[in-house]
């Protein structure tokens, strides 16, 4: 079931960490496809991440990407040339307040952006507009709470927990993905579906070892490194031991971390 | 894929509780199914809760089932008398130190055991001795630690706590699922392989609520109440709130637990 899937660029290094995002690839988007003719909206598509697999696996659907950031479409576009894909629009839009008509897309999508709002429920409500009665809303969204480990140690959980701290005090919610159910059934879609899509590592899975455990999540929670020690959330010396925690899993131990995808449907 | 499941009483009331047993029944066991003829040993299989899955699901394998509790054993036996299976016997034995000569068996079967073990080590290393070369172990256990819920209170991670509290001051290990593939691999069995088996529960899914976040999950959270209040782990107005906050997610929020299935063979 591996389809080929071009970024662009072909050495041998490149083709390995394919191999491990296709993985991810696979487990959050194999389900969704849209059919040729439609029009999607992909609503704070970023850097084009999620983009390229939206135009790759629908080469039919006439694809709108918005992001309120005019630099980060900027490289989308280069991502989308990569791929020779001429099914896209990209667009400079605030996702709270569309430059678009009611009813007008078939599918909405929209990915990794609910949980960094502090209104969630607004861009939300905007999505249910431009979508047509009928039309699909599909949200995918971590949940850094469904995170856990083993080995454990109480310095591993105190450096994920800083990311979950911090995205909580710029007003973002890094535990959204459980509560996508109430948050779209509180919002008057229908037929919503939530499913988890859980990521379990242990060493007979180097492919997720590398390309989860650790440039994914480890590489996602270090980021956040100077936030959380000038921020004061936690000393230089318990970081560097937490995140030396979570590398020592790879190789021995185990790693989870759940997703979730939901679709719901506008009522006609 | 639904088939009938006689467990001997049948109003509509203990069919619907039948319903959400399968549910859970399907999760964890649809995939083990050993062929006619083969030995099987159950390993710690208490009052049969799981030895009458194992034998409607493999009527032609002949099971040994045993366990160190007479009383259960008894329970066990009517268990299976409703049934009508003939291809079940049971046996008083210690499962660190079992009665059968070398290699006897072709699979062995635990399943919620090692949790309750000081050291999961050396029953392993017995039921490693009593299957024969090929033959395949299936470990499935849960682990508390990766219970979440939306939303999520501090009293309801506190009573979940208590539980994984108790259960490590009696030896055991609640968080025993996410170090399934170490213990396994380390123990010189091969081809190790662990899936997580998830249970996510949304309004959506009233019989999960009902068979498993109420009668499951808050149920065997209740079981310890005595325990955790007297052994002053908590105080009583905090285990109530705790208890209630775990019931209001039923019917708006959501219930997120994961079992650990593992299938390892004995090096040929």
């Amino acid at each position: 079931m591996k389809r080929s899937y071009v970024h662009g660029y072909n050495t041998d290094e490149s083709g390995r960490l394919e191999d491990q995002a296709r993985t991810l690839e696979d487990l959050l988007h194999h389900d969704t496809r849209y059919a040729a003719g439609s029009r999607v909206l992909e609503a704070g598509c970023g850097t084009g991440a999620q983009t390229v697999i939206l135009a790759h696996r629908s080469p039919g659907a006439h694809i709108t990407a918005v992001d309120i950031a005019a630099d980060s479409l900027t490289a989308a576009r280069q991502r989308l040339k990569a791929l020779n894909s001429a099914n896209v629009d990209f667009q400079v839009a605030d996702c709270a307040c569309l430059p678009f008509e009611d009813d007008r897309f078939d599918h909405v999508f929209v990915c990794f952006v609910l949980e960094h709002l502090v209104r969630p429920e607004n861009v939300l409500q905007e999505l249910r507009r431009v979508l047509k009665p009928g039309g699909s809303l599909t949200v995918i969204e971590g949940d850094h709470g469904s995170f856990y480990c083993y080995p454990q140690t109480r310095a591993a959980r105190r450096v994920v927990r800083c990311l979950i701290d911090l995205q909580a005090a710029g007003g973002g919610d890094a535990l959204i993905g459980r509560r996508l159910y109430p948050l779209l059934a509180g919002m008057r879609f229908d037929d919503v579906r939530v499913a988890p899509r859980v990521v379990y590592v242990d060493p007979s899975r180097p492919a997720w070892e590398e390309g989860f455990s650790r440039n994914t999540f480890i590489a996602m929670v270090s980021g956040v490194a100077r936030a959380a020690i000038d921020g004061g959330l936690i000393d230089a010396a318990t970081w560097r031991r937490g995140i030396e925690d979570l590398e020592a899993t790879i190789g021995k131990g185990t790693f989870h971390y759940t997703f979730f995808k939901a679709v719901a449907l506008k009522p006609t």
